[in-house]
Formats: structure tokens, sequence, C-alpha cells
């Protein structure tokens, strides 16, 4: 059977790695993985590469990222991606497509697939974490077929809103595969670590800051990215921070981090792009603690018992494990917060996001599928 | 302030322009017809004249639609209506954009409004009429700030979804204002009907077939319309055919349409296009009975009283009044049931879907927007 | 050696089929038809399962044309096509690339190849034939990096404009080809035609109509094609008439075409669509005279020695062999020049436009590229 | 007269906008601007906010850049541009259009205008530069219906292309007009001059870097620029260093600079982006030398007198004024260039390119042709 993985961003594939994984160790399975989007981009990583660089296959590249980052070019790129992927899809015709997530290259994805009439799985259905990600990701439910949830609480959701109780699978998070797999590996070296800025030794202690923008709130991305900056500048740790992603509002965070780097040479600030997932999520175990609103620092981050400090709106309504602390975008809250975090150490682990076999129970219930 | 009424097929003219003529009638409203796909096409009646001869004007026409008319050129010609629409929007700049019902075209309006943080207000959500369109629809409802919705079930299903309350207004649906407007009208004359085939008195009894193919079901779109065909073909009255939908299958349901006339000379059928949504209804509340699977039997006819046999699954789940029989696509049962509503005449009125008001409570709605 | 063939209209696959076939008989070379636009669609004869019917593999195939059949729509759908092209010709990485002729969507397609520093090739560059096709010819000529021309005038047109002798060969025109299998070949029986009307023998004497929409004089084609019925009604033979080919104005064509025969039922009026170009040669010998303004009555007409009529300007400035006729779009003009023709019967063989060993010429130049 | 000006990249400006000013003053002219593709983005200055603030409205934006800057974008954001223009073009009327020079996107704009008949004019056909633009150039003049060159050789290229003579008009370049008024403005001040990098006074002597990627030759960009920074670094005066422009190979050509001057932290180097027009040329008039591939020190540098290095393949063909030395991309080549053109200090006036009149003799041109 032809399972399609369709890849639209460097975040999803650490979500999608293990499914595929999983998939390729399974004779009767072709899999193509459809990459497109920012996953072609180099300045978000080209992801495809590191696709390829671990012994995959691709089988279509889609390249339909507008330049602008706006949210008019967000809406044209969504448009040009799904008339795209008609033809790819038209050409691989997969028994089963597989897509990941919230993202709005995402429904474009799952329509190109409902509209053709294939089976749609969709990972991570159901979660809550505000903005315009919950309406597409709920969109997404509506165009999909079956259903491969992270957590109990998704799983209603996508029930509730389906009625459908067959095809809703709680299988957990794939990244949390990862999670598992970073527990038992070598802590990242100053060697392994890469990046530009002051010299740091990530097996020393050090604050780790990722923050992304929040689409319903661009106009005070730079803003929010200054507060965090200002609060954590007052930590006596290195600081090691991680580009924003691809959302609109990215231009503006990327400026702020720029200039205050600039304009405050005498910190110890170093800057990463372009992580490999596994070696990301090494990396985060290492943080005293993480600062920012990535949804890494909630899923994995429960799962690896990592401090975090989750600033703003971007994950509201995301279910937290114990080892988040929620504050607004101001200095002083990130500060207070991020110093409680380092105090406190690490966590214990929890399996809300999942307990690490999910790329495997995602790949038998796609299996099944056609069966 | 701007109200941006995005218009993608001729069969959402009859919900929008109670609508319209709602807000051409306040002072404070700069109305805004964007007119798309294949309300701008010469094959389905080019309905954007028919909005112009109105009076309105059109502030932009998108042309989106690919030829082919098979579920790949659906997909891409979703995605070249959500790149473009995102211009024209952007130029436009509507405080509130109004959007109806559940074709393919409407999720990428809804993409494009939405994407481009603009509110947005649909129409006829919630309900449910089985196949793909049940999925759009509710995508669309999950893009929408707000919804005008046209039955009771209706409201509490995208309450439902959505969560929101205060943001659900059961209006009725703004067809059955025409409906309305259509009891009260003079009946369609022979001068008037136009079309071509042999000669109708639609002041005479005559049965009239409406029937569209069922996008999950393309393939068998012929032979679904031979079996209306022959079953009408039995019965001692002449018959009105209308064309069928913009939507994939369309080709292989013309052409059964045209062989089947060709080859039966000696009956009498008399094929019809492009009516205006007014003459349709009056010509509808004419008929002894209505066959296909229009769902203008089920809302407007409801209010008119109309006898029909609906076929196959193009409206399952849909909410029907007294005057619908349900029938599957079976020559003999579709004869069966169209001599027993034949005999049974006219229902009493239902106001299921609304009671011919529903223009004004939108435009309330609307108005009350930025208020 | 990869070589992609850009299939984008049935009128093309008559000069390309030659050109595939010398190909496949080469194993260096690995063939990679690529077939769009009107190649793929019903309403013109799906020339893409006629080139899969003949053994050849389609490496991809891309629907891009937009309904509507304007003047809009063809910009529109030019750059669709360029848009996908772009993805196809990535991946299939062509070592050269062939295109044909002078259509719009001939030009997105030299665009794609020329912008991705791929080798192109065009066939039929340098001819003239009036209205924007000869501004489109050029343009292409101007992307390619070799010309295989048809007549020793392109031959030296194309070198005026790219100042390129050695890139230039003068092979003669593929469809003369297959005018030369037809030449050797079994008439077109009754039962082999097809069609649809009065039943015709072609075996019998009968006058054959092939006329398409003159892009730049779109608002007359509706008139252009009365006037050519009329003049042929008068002639006291059967009828055959092709239905027009896919440029903007066909509809008012087909529509005139559609009326005059129903108005005329008297009349004997045969029609036919989507023949494939080798039944279409046969026939065209079998005709007494051909009227309208199809390309072929010049090209492969000169070689067959048909009696040809063509009308208006849309072959204005092509290279005419004595077989052709000019006149322009009236009635009696028309009407005379056809009884002159029927009168004067077959003429010599003119290899104004080839020699009928095109293909393998053209597929040699080819396999010198790279080597 | 509606006259739609389109502007596709940063550099046409400089030469549409003295057209722009002389159509500004009459009153008969209904000026309609189209900005697209990179005179939207941020990272090229958003040239579509200089034309706002000096006073022009813009009639519409289309977003078209593809993100990625390789070979296949280009082909795409062609494509996506063709499209949406069609759409504009077809709302905005213009009874005559003007594009400019010889990027990819202005085949684009040619194309929406031609394919639907309207009169297109052409500025700067006929040129040689070498590399694509060339091929591109000459296509645009084939769609084109006049043209307004700025040399005496453009003229008589043009001519031979297309055969007409009444419709190529000698006018010059707009670009000249701009020259001509920075030639009696104030220098260019350290406080006007922005940019980063160690501190400049434009006053004093410096040496001025503009070099852009040649799209044959993208994989070499970075090198390419290597070799021009290290050349120049020998020089012992402070260094202007321009962004380059937007083509394939930007990205690489940008990372070396940033590396170069990150690496060498002790030489003077100055950066810049987004100059507007007419303050590029006063500081271009400062400059002892301009080294690099821009078109500017050839056109605008001839009317000026500025010494110019002319490095490697991209004005390949280009007529050169006496101020120009042409060398290949080569260290040694180019300092003992540079250092030969400061000795010899200013040339006198060419009028190769123009005599400061063009925009207002194409605006003549421009209003005649519906007179």
């Amino acid at each position: 059977m032809r399972v399609a993985v369709v890849l639209t961003a460097r975040s999803s594939w650490a979500k999608l790695e293990p499914v595929c994984r999983a998939l390729r160790h399974r004779p009767q399975v072709d899999l193509q993985i459809v990459a497109c989007a920012s996953a072609l981009l180099e300045r978000y990583g080209r992801v495809v590469e590191v696709v390829r660089s671990q012994g995959y296959d691709v089988a279509a590249e889609v390249w339909s990222t507008y330049e602008g980052a706006t949210l008019l070019t967000s809406a044209k790129e969504t448009g040009a991606l799904l008339t795209e992927l008609g033809t790819v899809l038209s050409r691989l015709q997969p028994d089963v497509s597989v897509v990941c997530a919230d993202r709005h290259e995402v429904l474009a994805a799952a329509q190109a697939v409902a509209y053709q009439h294939l089976p749609l799985v969709h990972l991570q259905g159901g979660e809550r974490s505000g903005s315009i990600d919950d309406r597409v990701r709920d969109a997404i439910t509506h165009l999909s077929d079956v259903h491969c949830v992270a957590t109990d609480r998704a799983r209603c959701r996508v029930y509730a809103l389906t009625g459908e109780w067959d095809r809703v699978f709680h299988t957990g998070c794939p990244s949390i595969d990862l999670a598992n797999e970073a527990l038992h590996s070598e802590p990242v070296t100053r060697e392994e670590l890469g990046g530009a800025g002051a010299p740091v030794d990530p097996r020393d202690p050090f604050v780790m800051v990722l923050q992304h923008p929040v689409t319903d709130d661009m106009a005070r991305a730079g803003d929010q990215m200054r507060a965090t900056l200002e609060a954590v500048a007052e930590i006596r740790l290195p600081r090691l921070v991680l580009w924003p992603g691809e959302d609109a509002g990215h231009d503006a965070m990327a400026k702020a981090i720029r200039v205050w780097i600039a304009d405050h040479p005498a910190q110890s600030w170093h800057t990463l792009r372009n992580l490999p997932p596994q070696r990301f999520l090494r990396l985060m175990t290492q943080a005293r603690v993480l600062v920012g609103n990535s949804s890494a620092g909630i899923r994995e981050g429960a799962y690896l018992g990592v401090p975090v400090v989750n600033i703003g709106s971007r994950q509201v309504g995301r279910e937290l494990g114990p080892n988040v602390r929620d504050v607004p975008s101001s200095r002083e809250a990130i500060w207070a917060a991020a110093c409680e975090q380092i105090q406190h150490g690490r966590y214990a682990r929890s399996i809300l996001y999942g307990s690490g076999d999910a790329g495997e129970r995602i790949a038998e219930v796609l299996c099944g599928i056609t069966a």
C-alpha cells in the first residue's frame, strides 16, 4: 500500500519521522514523502535534506512559500500549495495520506487529499492552543477520515466534532518517541552545538530561548521578543537563542534578536538555527529553563521534565504538565518565573502527551485502513 | 462600514440576494460584491450579470474555475481562488465578509478571509446533507466568526462545534424570503419560460426534474440521471428538466440528458438552463412534483408546500419538512414516489427553514459586528 | 539522455508524434511526455489518451485550462501552466526539452524550460500566420536554444532573430511525415468516421469544414462561422464539419454550428470531434475541398494536394503552396472559391513544408545536443 | 486615457518614475501604477512605499515572489504573476500599458497585457547585456506594440526584430533624466547616508561596490562576490557596499559579504540597502570608482562620467561609454582596473543612453497612442 506523508514545516518532521520509521520497516508499505512549503527553504533549515540524510526518498517537492511573510502571503501560499498538491497526489495516488498539526499549509494539504476522495489521517487533532491555529486544526479534523490524537482530552474533542468513535485513535504524540530517545542519549557538546555568537558549553548550565510570533498579534511580535530578551538578560547564565519559526511576524522577531545582541556585546548570547529534532531535544534536557512559547516545551518538555516558562497566548488552551509556568509577555513576569523554575530543577516524567511508542501505533492504524 | 459578499456559485445568489437587498438600504453600508468561480461562467448562467442587472455593483471578479470538472480540478481551482481572493480582500479591506453554504470554493473564500484576520460571517452552517459537503461546511464553520443559521437544529450543531453561543444567530434561510415573494407572484407563462425542446405551458400540469451529481459517487452520475429520466418518462405529463450544476460529474449527467432526449423524440421533454432564482421558485410552485436531489425542493419546497421526490444520498441528513419523499436512485422507487406525490398535491406551509425575513435579520447581525 | 516533449494541444500531437516515434527507437533516449492544458480535456478529444493508446508513457499531466475561454482566462492559464511546469521539469530533469508551434501555452512551456536553464528545442519557429500567434512564436524563438524549422523561409527568419546559424535546422514539419503515411493508406470508411448528424460516406464526394476562432477578432467569431456555413450550405455535396479548437471565441463558433444545423434539418450536415491525426489526414485527402482556416490545409494540404479555401486572417503571412485559394470571410467569396477548387480537383505534391522524414531528422538533432 | 505602469522591481522605478512624473502633469492621463513582485518586498526596499511617498497612487499590488530565489522559483513566480496580472488588468482596463527592461517578471507582465489585446509599450528593448536577460528582453519586444529605446543601436535591433519602423522611438533612457538631476544636486552627507558598519563620510573619497548575481552562473555567485571584496579590500579607501539584487544567487552573495565583513573587522566596510534612486545616483557621482556589474555604472555612469570597473559577464554586449573598464571576475584584474580608474578620475559626459528628457518624450509617445 502507498502511504503519502505530507511534510510542510520543519517542526512537523519531529512528529512524522517516528511514523515514517515505523512504516519503513513494513514491507507492504510504499512510503511517499511529499515535502512542501517551508520544509524546502534554506531559511528554515531545509528539513527536506534532513529527511534525505536519514535515508528516506522524497517522492515530490512542492515549492509554495511566497516571500513577505504577511497575512496576505499566508493566504496566497496556501492556495498555491493546494493547487499543486492536487497534481502531485493525482500522480502518486496514495492509498492513504498523513498530515500533522494545525498550520495553514496543512489545511491546504488536507483539502488536496479530501477533494480527491483519498483517505486522510490527521495527527494531533483535537488539541487547543489559542489563536487561529485552533480553527485551522478543527477545520482539518473535519476534512480528515481518521484521527491519531496525542491526549485523552484531544480524543474527546475530535469525537465531539466528528461524532465518529471508531476513527479516533489515542496513540500519543510521536514527538514523545524522540523525547524518549533523547533521554537515553549523550548530552550535546560544545563541538556539536554550532551556531553563532558567544561560545557556550551546553554541558554547563544555560538558559534556552525559543519564541515564535503569535499570528493573531503580529504587530507586537518585535515587542514581545524584546520583553523576553530583557528578562533573560538579567539571568546570570549563558543564553542560547533559537531563531523563531516561519509565521507572519518572523521578520520583526529576528530583527529584535539581531538588534539586541548587537547592542549588548558584553552579554553572553549564542544563536542557533536549524537544529535536527533529536539534537534539539537533547539540548532541551540540558537547559536549566526553557523560556518562550514553543510547543516543544509543553509536549516533549512534559515527558522530559524540563522546567518551562511559557509566555503569552500562543499556547492558550494547551494541556499543560506540571513542568510549565504560564506568564504574560512582561519582563518582570518572565524573569520571576524563570528564576523559580531554575530553582525548582527537573520535574518527574509525565505521559500526558504520550509514552514513546506513538510512531508504531500510528503505523498500525495506517496499515489497518485498507486492510 | 464595508461588507464584502463573496458569491461563488449560481445557487448562492438566491441566498445572498435578500441579504444584499437589505444591506443596500442601509446608508452606512458600502456593499462589495465579489463574484468568483462559476458565478462568472456562461455555462452556469453567468449569475454575475443577473447581479448587475439587479442594480448591484460588482467590486471584483475572480475567474478561477479549471476546465475538466474532475476531483483534481476541484482541488486546483480551490487553490487558485484562495490565492487570488487574498489579493482582492487585501485591496477591498472589508470590515466584515459574508460567505454562504458548503461548496469547496466557499472554503477557499473562508480561508482567504480568516487568514487575513478579517471577520467572517457564514450563512447556512450547521446543516447536514451527507457527502463531503458536510465536512467542508463544518470546516467553514470553524474558520468563521459569526454564524447565521437556517434551522434550530443547525444552531445547536454550530454551538456544539464552536462552543460560542453569542455568535450563532438563528435567522432562517434568506432563500425563504424569495420563496415568500414567489408565493405572491403571477405564475410563469409559456413566453417567460424559454428553454429548448418540446413546447410546454407551465400553467398546465407538469413534472420538474433537477438533479445534480453527487460528488462522492461521481462515477455513477450518468447512471443516476438515467434512472431518473426513465422513471419520469413513464409519467404522462410534460417534463421540464433543468441542467445539473457545476460539480464534478456534471458532464456525464448532461450527456445522459442529451442522449436520452435524442433517443426519445416522441416524448415531451423541455430543457432549461439559467433560470433567475425568482422565476425558478415560481416555476417550482407550479410543478405537480419536483424530482431530483436539489436542496431547493427541501428548503424553499417546505415553505412553498411543493411535493418533492428526493433521490439518493445528496441530501442525506438534511432536515426534511412533510413535503419530501426520500427514495433511492432506482427507476421503480422514483416512479412510485412521484405518482404518490402527484396524487397528494400541495402541502401546507412549513417554516422549518425560515419565515421570510432572513435577509433583514442577517443584515442586522452584519451591521452589529463592528458597532 | 532524457528528452522531455511538452504537449499542450491536440493539434501539436500530429507534429510531435513522428518525433516521439523516432526517439522511441533509440535505446539511449528516455522519452518524457508531459501532457498539459487542452491535451487533457475531454472537450478537445483528450489527446493524452491517444498518446497512451499508441503505447507511449506519459511522465506528467498538468491540468491548467481555465473555464471561460476568454482573453483573460488565456492569460491566467498560461500563468498556471508555467508555475506547475516548473515543478514538473524540476522533477524530470530532462537533458533537453521540445516544444512545438505558437500557442500561448507553448510560451509558458518555453519559459519554464528556459528559466531553469535547460536546453530547449523549438519546432516550427520562424513562420508567419498573422495575429498574436506571430508574436508569441517569435517570443518562443528567443527563449529557445535550438530550432527545427519547417521551411526555408522560416530558417532565414529564425537566423535573423537569433543571429545563430548553427542552431537552426531545416528539418521540415513532422506533420508531413503523417501526411506521407496518409497518402499510402486506405480511405476512411463510413464505419470508421463516427460523428453525429446526417449519415455520410466519406468515399463519396463531400465538402469538409474546419474553422477556428481568430484570437484577434474574437467578437466576430460567431459571424465568421455563419458566413462559412451559409456558403457551404449552397454547395450540393454532403458536408463534414469539425468542431473548432480551444481558443478564445470557441464557444460562439460552436454555438453558431449547433444553431445552424438545428435550423436547417433538411440539409446534410455531419459533425465530428476528436479525430486522430492520421484519420484526419486520410479524410482530408478524400475531401473535394477543405473550407476554413486550419493550418492543416496549408501544411499537410500542400503535400497532399488537397484543394483548400482559406478564409480570413488566421493564416496571414503563412507560406502557401499552389493548392490554397485565399478569401475574406464573406459568403459569396467562400462559395465562389469553393466551387473553383472543386472544379480544379487534386493538386500535384509540394514539399514546401517537408518531405516526410522530419521526425527522424529532428530526433537526430535532439540526440546530438548533449553528445 | 488610462495608462498602466507595471513596476516589478526596485531598479525599474528609476526608469519609470520620470515617465510617471511626465504623465502626472497631463490632465487627460489617469495613471495606474501596478506594483508587483519584488517592488513590494521589504528585503528589496519596498519601492512601492517610495512610490507612495512621492505622491503617486498605487492602483494594484500583486504579491508574487516565491521564497527560495532558485531557478525553479523564478519560473513559478513568473507564472503566479501572470495569472494575477490578468485579473488586475481586466479590472483596470488601461488604454495602454508600460513595462520596462528584461527581467522574467516583465515578460509575465508583457504576456498579461498582450494576451488581453491591450496596447503595450516597452522601454529599453533592443539592448544586449548577455545572459538569459537578452532572450527575455527580445521576447518582450515581440509581445510589445510600441518601443521606446535608449540608444541608436537598440533602435536598429528592435526594428530588425519587429520589422516595424514607425513604432520604434529613440527616446533615451529615463534614468538619465534622474542622472541629470543628480548632477545638479548637493552631495550626499554622512547623515543622509544611513546603512551599517564602519562610519563613512561620502564627501571624502571612497570606493563603491554594487554587484549582482549572474543568473547563468549562479553556482559561482559567492566566489564572484568574494573576488570583488578581496580586490577592493586592498584599496586604501573606505568602502561602501550595496546589497545585491533579487536574482537567483542573491543569498550566496549576501552571505559572502556578511562573512567577509565579520572576518575583517579592522577594514572599513559600510553596507547600504534600499537607497532611493536619486540618492543612489548622487552617491555614485561622489565615488572615486564604482566596482561591480550594475547597469547603473554603464548607463547613468556614462552621463555622469563616473569611473567604472565592470566585472564579468552580466553586462556582456551592453554598449559602453568611455567611462567603463571591463574585467573578468578575478582579484588581480579588478584591483588593477580599479586603481587605474581612481587615477584617471571623472570622465566627460556621454549621451550614449540619453540626454535627460526621456520621461517627457516617452509620455509624448504614450499619449499619442490612442490619439
